[in-house]
């Protein structure tokens, strides 16, 4: 008897011990008939500049330890004035300063610029080639003079997408931050190619 | 014919691509007849909020891919008022919103306590065992008030050791900054260590 391939474009596992970030995936992505499971084990981080070369290696990790089809997100706010920081360090560098120290270092700064990238990275152990297979989400806004709402979270408050001028991530329910965020662009794009496969 | 193992006590390789790491290694390794090799490779770099978790991974991944007894040397300000930041990402937060980036966010904060650490990691490959070992050196001190100094490199110039107050390490010569550097004291405890096996 051979085993049979996992059924795709019904269960995915979601490698994350983020239950916001946990939820938001999987309220869309029921909406592309596709079941999210929570999967919180712990994978191998990488220091690396760019993001996407992070969620390939937890991608890999994850799914060599679990032999399940997962996967894994990650993202990062990148501020211009401050040269993409803090970049892929924001979950730690949200922890330590917060959104009150990327106010105070662009206190007098007019550029505000900056952009979300998320990047949903897959991987099915079943998969002889074991590549992995990212898809992103862009968003570009600027940061705000000050933290404004309570929905979200992470850098939420401080970030004002450039479609709603006024408005931050924080201001916004959670179905309105998920027609546009980066993070739910990139498991459309995630949603739309599994479920054709 | 068994293959002999590297003559100990005599040649290490400093995996590194920062020259002034190397040179502040190699001068004062020297004085313990050790001689020091730069070894100008890639090595797999972690997230972790503990320093010598990091060092570990690299030192078991230079030592794996080239077979030869290697020293990494992982370092990092601590800011007490910023809950540690910059911390383990010290290297990616200085390159990108440097010196002026700390002293901005401690504007008007009067707590200006902080450490450097860090940790020297060896590890040997004829070793069957394969363990990391790992010598801290650790100075307290506090952020200046402003940018002081032009000698050693990254937060150097903003970093007032309690043993000298008034001057940073940026206001030292090498052989100063060398008598009293967290990298210094985690290169001396291997030192002392590495010619004594």
């Amino acid at each position: 008897m051979v085993d049979k391939p996992f059924p795709r474009g019904r269960v995915i596992f979601f490698v994350t011990r983020n239950l916001h970030k946990f939820n938001e995936a999987r309220r869309l992505l029921i909406n592309y008939g596709i079941a999210t499971v929570m999967l919180r084990i712990k994978t191998r981080e990488i220091q690396d500049d760019d993001i996407e070369n992070i969620a390939e290696t937890r991608a890999l990790d994850a799914a060599g330890k679990t032999n399940l089809p997962v996967i894994v997100e990650d993202a990062g706010l990148f501020v211009e004035a401050l040269e993409g920081f803090p970049g892929p360090y924001s979950s730690y560098i949200y922890r330590t300063i917060g959104n009150e120290g990327i106010l105070k270092l662009l206190d007098k700064t007019e550029n505000r610029n900056s952009q979300f990238r998320s990047i949903v990275a897959f991987c099915d152990p079943q998969n002889l080639e074991k590549r992995v297979r990212c898809f992103i989400g862009i968003v570009n806004g600027r940061i705000a003079e000050m933290v404004r709402g309570k929905s979200g979270f992470g850098f939420d408050p401080i970030f004002e997408p450039l479609k709603t001028p006024n408005k931050t991530f924080g201001d916004m329910t959670e179905d309105e931050k998920n027609k546009l965020s980066h993070r739910s662009q990139a498991l459309r794009k995630f949603a739309e190619w599994y479920r054709s496969i």
